[in-house]
C-alpha cells in the first residue's frame, strides 16, 4: 500500500519511526509529543489529527502503517547524502522538500520549524548520532553476524607501556610447562606449581620489586603488570608465586631492614629460600590487630620466644606451609609483660632435611573449593626460640637490653603503616581479579558468536545467541566494567609507585582496599555470568570456566574480606573529609556541604532530574556528576549520622557497627565514580577517533549501567525522574545493540592467547 | 544531669528517642514532624522550642540529652506495668502523668492530644508492636547471645505431612555408607555413587511414583519429598538417582505404555536395569524441537534406524551415560522422509559384558564444576537398529506397515504434552535447589554465632558476627526467601500431584518452571554468600560449601536454562491471559486492563503512596497488592509492546525477541509473588500464635526485601514515594533485629541431621 503523505507529515516520520521502533511509547509520552506536535507551525489540521492517531499506545499503528513509513523512508534514501544520515531532522525535511518540489511547499528551511521538530527529538530522548544509524539498522534488520573485524583494535590502549613485559609473560605462559590440567591429587598439583614457580623465579620475574642489588629491578610498577599478566595462567601458580615473592619477599623487604636484605633476599627472589607468610590465625582474620601468637623478648638468651597460645591461635590458610623453610610470623611483640603490639619475625620452619624444626606444627589444610595446586596450611608455635635479629625492625625494634624504640610514637598508626607497606597485595589481587574477568568474558562471549539456537522458521539458520538483546544485557554490561576497572587499576598502580617514594599511602591504601573489592566481586558475578551463559559447556572442566570460578573465588574474601575493607575504604573517606575542613569545625563543614547538596538538589535538579534527552544521557558530563553526587551525598549523609552518634558518646566502634551498610555503599559508590572518571580520562587522551568511539561507548555503557543498577537510591532522592530512567533503559539497550557488532574485537583487544583460555568450546 | 521535663516533652520522650536511635532523622522528616507538633495542643511555646532544637539534623541532641531522655524514660519504667509497653504514646502519656501529678496538668485523656500524637507516630513510621520493644531492646543495647532457644520450633510446620518419610531418609542418608569425603578421582567417586544408589533402590525410594505392580507406591507427591530429602546428602547421589528413576524411569513410566512398563519398569526401579536420558545434543539444547538425531523407521525390517548425522548432533552432558545399559534416545521420528516430530525411543547401549553395542559410541564428558561422582558422558548413534516396540508411543506410534497415529492431532501439542510429562524433574530440582540453600544458611548462620571479631575495648570480649547488622543484612532476607519458597514449593508439589490426575498441566509446568529459575538462582547466591560469610573458612571443602556450591551450579542451567524458562512462564501468562478475556476481544482486554490499572495508579496510590506507617508497611495486605501489582502492570506493558509488534506482523520469534529482557522480568515478578501468596497462605492456616508470629517476620522480611530489591521499578512508576523506600528499608533493619535471637531456632527447623551438614566449623 504505497501511501502519498504531506510533506508535513513526511518531516516527521523518521522520528516516528524510530519511535515505535521498540514499541515503548508510553501513554505519559503521548501528552509531550501532542503537546509539540500542536504547536508545529507547519503542520495542517490534518497533518495533526493523523499524527495523533499515531501515537496511542492502546491502537499503535499497524503493520501497513508501518510499511507505509518504511516505504517512504526507503524512496528517499536515493536523494540523500549519507553523510545526511546524521539527522532524523534533516532526513525528514529532506523527504518533504523532495516531495514539496512538486507542491511548492517551502517550510525546510524556517528556523522555527526547525526548532520545534527538535524539541520532539529531545522529548523522544534521541542521541543525534545514534538516532540515524538506528534507523538504518532496523529499516534493514537482520541477524547480525560476527562481522569482518576480527583484530585487537583496543589492544595497544590497553596494553599501554606495558606491551613488553606482558607480550614476554603471556609468550612464556603458552609454554607446555605450564599447563595444569585435570591434576587431581592435590600432592601432585602442589609439586608441579612449585616447579613452576621456580621457573618463573629463574627469569627473574620474582624480583621486579626489589632492588637491583638483591636481583630485582627496583620497579614495583612493573611487579604489579607481571603479577596481573602471570594471572592468565594457572591461577594456583599466580597464588604460590604471589605469597613467595609479594607476601615473604614482600614482607622482607619493606618491614626488614638491610641486615634481613642482605642476608635473604636473593635467595628469596631465586626461591632458593621458600618462605611463607604467616598472619591470618584461625580465630583472627580481618582482625589483625587481635592476633594471639606472641613474642616475648628473653633478656637473658638476646631471644624471641614465639608462641600460639591455644589451637585457635595458630596460623591458617598459610600459602606455602609445606613447602617454606622460613615464615614471616605476625605476632604480639611483648617486653616484660608489656605489649608492643604486632610486629613481623623471620622464624625458620625447616632444618635441610625440609623436617619441622622443634615447637613446630602444621598441618594441610586439605582440599578448597579452588586453588589445590597451593599448599594452603595451618602452623602452630610451641615456645620457638629465635634470635633477636630476625624481628623485621624498619618500623619497631628492640635492643639487647630489650628497650623497644620505633621511629613511629603512636602504636597505632605504627600498626597501620606496617600493613600500609603490604599494600602491594591488595592492588595485585584486583588485577588478577580483573585478569580473570576479562578471560570469562571472552570464552563466554566469543562462544556466543558460535553458538546458535532457535530460528524463526525451520528454513533459517537458528539465531546466533550473542543476537539475544538478553544475551548481552548479560554479557556487554560486564565487559563495560572490565574496561573501566581496567583503567582504575592503571591509575591505581601508577599512584601507588609513585606514592611509594613519596610518602603519604592513605588515598593508595585506601583505593586499593574499595577496588579489590569491586574488582574481585566483579570477576566473581562476571564469571558466574560466563559459566550459565555457556550453559552445560560451561560446567565442563575442559572450558576453562570451572577453575576459574573456584580459584578465583577466594580473592572476595582474602587479602581482607570485601566487606571490611569497604568499611576501611569509607573510614578514610570520613578522614579525609574532617582534614579538608580542618579550620572550619566539623558542623560548619557540614552546614556548608549541606547547603551545597540541596543547592544541587533543589536547584540544579529540576532541570536535569527530567532531563531525557539522549545527548545529555550519553554524556560525560551526566555520568560523571551523577556519580559524584551520590558519592558526595552518601558521605554527607554518613557524616552527619555519625556526628549524632558520636554527639551521644556511643563507642565508635558502636557507631560503626549501626552505620556498617551505609558506609559500605559509600564505598563502592566512590570506587564506582572512581573507575567512571579513569576511563573518560583515558578516552579524553585519545587520538584516533575510530578508537575514542569505541572506548566510548563501554564508558557510556558502563555508567549508565551503574547509575540504572543504583536507580532505585537515585530516584528515592529525586535526583532522577522515573522517565529518565526509563530512558536510562532505552539507551543501555541501545548501546548493547551498537556494541554487538564489534563484540568480538572488544574481547579481542585484551590480548589473551588461545592457549590460555583453555576452553574447549572457542 | 537530671533534667526535668514538662509533662508535655515528657508525653513526647519516646517517640524521639526511638526516632533518633539509627540517628537516621532526615531533613524532610524534620519539617513533617515541626508541623504536627505545632498543632499539638498540650504543649507550651517553650515546649515546642525545645523539640524544634531536638529535630536539627545539623545539630542532633548530644549525648547529655540523650542521656537525660533514657533517665526519663528509667525513671518511669517501674510505673508500668509489661502490658502497656505495647506502645510508644501510652509510654509517654504515663510519664506525663507520673509527673503531672504533682503539677496537676491532665491532658493524658483528651482524645485531641491522643490523635495528634498518634499522627506524628505515623510520620515517624513506628509500627504499633514493633516500636516499643525496640525501644526497650536501645534502652538496654547489648551484644545479644545466641539466647537460649536452640530447639527446631517451626520443624514441624516446615516438615508438614512429610515427616514420617523425611525422618527415614535423614536416618538412612547419615549412614557412614552415604558418605562422600575427598574423593578426588571420578572413577572411583562414580563407582561409589552407583552402589549408593543401587542401596536407595533396594530401599524402595526409587519407585514411589510408579504404580504399585511394578514395586512402587504410585505416589508421585511422596517422590518429589523423597528427592527433596535425598538432596541432603551427596549431590552427585541425588543427581544419579534423578537419572536412574526420574528421568529414565519417568520417560519409560510417562511415555511408554503398558508393553514398557511390563517389560522394563520393575527391573529399573530395582536398578537391575541402569538406564540414561538422551535428550540434549551438543548442537541442542534448548531447542529441543530442533534435535538432529533420526529415527527413520524402515518398514521391510519392522525397525527403525537411530542415527547421529553428525558429531554436534550427538547427546551430551548425559548422566549415566557409562554405567547405563539402555538409553531413551529423543530423536526426528521419520517415515518416509515425512518428518513426526521428536519422540523417545530405548535404545540399547550395551551387552552383558558391558560392551557397547555395534553402532554405540559413549564418550566421557570429564571433569566438571562438580557432581563428578555422576558420569556424564557423550553418546552417538550409527544407523542403530531397533525394533519397531522400542518406540514410548503414548502419544505417538507407528503400525507395524508404518501408519502414524497419535490421540493428539497438532503435532505443536503434541510435543509440548510429551515434554510436559516429565515436568517432575523441574519440580524435583527446584526442591533440591531450596535443600542446598537450607543447608548453606544453616552453616553460615551457626558459624556467626560461633565466630567473634572485634571488640569495643581491649577488656569486653569480642563481637559475635552475628550481630554485626551487615552480616545480618546477608543472611537474613536470604533465609526469608527460602522459607517462602519454601512454602511455594509446597503448594507447587501439591498442585503437581492433583492435576496430574485431572488433567491440565499448563500451569503446573509454568510455576515449575519460574520456581525452578527463582529456586536455583537463589541456592547459588545464598551458597555463594554463606561461602564469603565464612570467609577462609568457607573455601575449606571440610566446611561443605565447596561441593554444595559446585554441584548446584549446573541446577542454574540443566533441566531448562533458566532464562528461557522464564521467558516460557511469561509465554504462558500471556496465553492465560488472552483466555481469560476471549470474549472482548484483544483490544478490549487491554484497554478495560489498562483503565484497571491507571486507577489503581492514579486514585489508589496517592493515598497510599506516601504511606510510611509501619502497620501499613509492615501488613499482608500491602505486600500481596504491591507485588501482585508489579506482575500485573508487567504483563499488562508486555501484552501491549506485544500488540503493537504483532500489529505490524513481526514474526513471533523476531518479537518475543525484542520483549526477552521485559518476559524475564515479568516471570520473576509472577514468582515472587506466588512466594508471598503461599507463605502468607501458610501462616494464615497456623493456630500457634508464637509460630504465626516468627514465621510472620519472616513473611515480612520476604516480602519488604523484595519490594525494596525491585523499588527502582516501583519508583519509576511512582507506586512508592522516596520517602516510603527509605521507610521500607528502615523496616528491613528493624526485622533483622528481630529475627537476630531467634537465628538459632530458624534454621534449627529446617530439620538437617548435623552430619549431613558436614561442616566441621559449626
Amino acid at each position: 500500500m504505497k501511501i502519498n503523505y504531506s510533506p508535513g507529515i513526511l518531516s516527521l516520520l523518521p522520528l516516528f519511526y524510530v519511535g515505535w521502533s521498540d514499541s515503548m511509547l508510553g501513554p505519559s509520552e503521548r501528552n509531550l509529543i501532542m503537546e509539540k506536535i500542536n504547536k508545529m507551525p507547519h503542520l495542517s489540521k490534518e497533518d495533526r489529527a493523523l499524527l495523533n492517531s499515531w501515537t496511542d499506545q492502546r491502537n499503535p499503528p499497524d503493520q501497513h502503517i508501518f510499511k507505509s513509513w518504511i516505504q517512504a523512508i526507503k524512496e528517499n534514501e536515493k536523494h540523500f547524502s549519507t553523510a545526511k544520515k546524521s539527522s532524523l531532522i534533516e532526513l525528514g525535511l529532506d523527504m518533504a522538500k523532495q516531495s514539496s518540489e512538486q507542491k511548492n511547499v517551502g517550510f525546510q528551511s524556517s528556523a522555527e520549524v526547525i526548532q520545534s521538530l527538535q524539541e520532539l527529538e529531545k522529548t523522544l530522548g534521541f542521541e543525534e548520532s545514534l538516532q540515524s544509524s538506528l534507523l538504518f539498522e532496523t529499516l534493514h534488520w537482520q541477524n547480525q553476524s560476527d562481522g569482518p573485524e576480527h583484530s585487537n583494535h583496543l589492544g595497544d590502549i590497553l596494553d599501554g607501556a606495558y606491551a613488553d613485559i606482558q607480550g614476554k609473560i603471556r609468550q612464556l605462559l603458552q609454554d607446555p610447562f605450564f599447563r595444569n590440567k585435570d591434576i587431581r591429587l592435590k600432592e601432585a598439583y602442589r609439586e608441579r606449581v612449585l616447579a613452576q614457580v621456580k621457573e618463573l623465579a629463574k627469569q627473574g620475574l620474582g624480583a621486579y620489586a626489589f632492588p637491583k642489588e638483591y636481583g630485582g629491578q627496583n620497579d614495583p610498577l612493573l611487579n604489579t603488570v607481571i603479577f596481573e599478566t602471570v594471572a592468565l595462567g594457572d591461577l594456583s601458580l599466580l597464588v604460590k608465586f604471589g605469597v613467595q615473592f609479594g607476601l615473604f619477599g614482600g614482607a622482607l623487604y619493606m618491614l626488614g631492614t638491610k641486615k634481613h636484605h642482605d642476608q635473604y633476599l636473593s635467595q628469596t627472589a631465586r626461591l632458593e629460600l621458600p618462605g611463607c607468610f604467616a598472619m591470618t590465625e584461625t580465630g583472627h582474620g580481618s582482625n589483625v590487630r587481635g592476633l594471639e601468637t606472641t613474642a616475648k623478648y628473653n633478656r637473658e638468651t638476646g631471644q624471641f620466644t614465639i608462641h600460639s597460645p591455644h589451637v585457635d591461635a595458630g596460623k591458617e590458610y598459610i600459602g606455602n606451609a609445606l613447602h617454606a623453610k622460613m615464615a614471616v610470623v605476625f605476632a604480639q611483640l611483648i617486653i616484660d609483660e608489656e605489649q608492643h603490639g604486632v610486629h613481623a619475625f623471620l622464624v625458620p620452619l625447616r632444618d635441610e632435611q625440609h623436617q619441622d624444626l622443634p615447637g613446630i606444627k602444621v598441618e594441610d589444610n586439605g582440599y578448597k573449593v579452588g586453588l589445590n595446586g597451593v599448599d594452603n596450611g595451618k602452623i602452630w608455635f610451641d615456645q620457638v626460640q629465635i634470635p633477636r635479629e630476625n624481628l623485621l625492625d624498619k618500623y619497631g625494634s628492640v635492643s639487647e637490653d630489650g628497650q623497644y624504640s620505633s621511629p613511629i610514637k603512636s602504636a597505632t598508626k605504627r600498626f597501620f603503616t606496617m600493613l600500609g607497606a603490604l599494600v602491594a597485595g591488595r592492588v595485585c589481587i584486583a588485577l588478577a581479579s580483573n585478569t580473570a574477568s576479562k578471560k570469562a568474558l571472552n570464552i563466554a562471549i566469543r562462544y556466543a558468536l558460535k553458538r546458535r539456537q532457535f530460528s524463526q522458521s525451520k528454513e533459517s539458520e537458528e539465531t546466533l545467541i550473542m543476537d539475544y538483546p538478553s544475551h548481552q544485557h548479560r554479557l556487554f554490561p560486564k565487559l563495560a566494567k572490565s574496561y573501566a576497572l581496567h583503567f582504575a587499576l592503571n591509575d591505581l598502580r601508577t599512584m601507588y609507585a609513585e606514592k611509594l617514594s613519596s610518602g603519604d599511602m592513605r588515598k593508595v591504601e585506601s583505593l586499593a582496599a574499595g577496588l579489590k573489592a569491586v574488582a574481585s566481586w566483579h570477576a566473581r558475578d562476571t564469571i558466574q555470568e560466563a559459566r550459565e551463559a555457556c550453559g552445560g559447556k560451561g560446567y565442563l572442566a575442559e572450558n576453562g570456566l570451572a577453575d576459574l570460578k573456584a580459584d578465583t573465588d577466594i580473592f572476595t574474601t582474602f587479602e581482607g574480606d570485601n566487606n571490611v575493607l569497604l568499611q576501611l575504604v569509607s573510614k578514610g573517606l570520613l578522614t579525609e573529609f574532617k582534614e579538608q575542613f580542618q579550620d572550619g569545625g566539623f558542623m560548619s563543614i557540614l552546614r556548608h556541604l549541606g547547603d551545597r547538596l540541596s543547592t544541587s538538589i533543589s536547584e540544579a535538579n529540576p532541570v536535569s532530574r527530567r532531563n531525557t534527552n539522549a545527548e545529555h544521557l550519553l554524556s560525560q558530563e551526566f555520568h560523571l556528576q551523577a556519580l559524584e553526587y551520590r558519592e558526595n551525598s552518601l558521605l554527607y549523609s554518613l557524616a552527619n549520622r555519625m556526628r549524632t552518634f558520636i554527639k551521644r558518646r556511643l563507642h565508635p566502634n558502636e557507631t560503626y557497627k549501626l552505620v556498617q551498610n551505609h558506609m559500605i555503599n559509600l564505598a563502592i559508590a566512590s570506587i564506582e565514580s572512581y573507575c567512571a572518571k579513569s576511563i573518560y580520562k583515558a578516552i579524553n587522551a585519545l587520538d584516533d577517533t575510530d578508537q575514542r568511539k569505541k572506548l566510548t561507548r563501554l564508558a557510556r555503557l558502563y555508567c549508565l549501567d551503574t547509575i540504572y543498577e543504583r536507580r532505585g537510591w537515585y530516584l528515592e532522592q529525586d535526583y532522577l525522574s522515573g522517565s529518565k530512567s526509563k530512558a536510562i533503559r532505552k539507551q543501555i539497550s541501545y548501546l548493547c545493540n551498537k556494541i554487538r557488532p564489534d563484540a568480538r574485537m572488544y574481547v579481542d583487544s585484551f590480548n589473551i592467547p588461545e592457549v590460555l583460555l583453555s576452553a574447549e568450546i572457542i
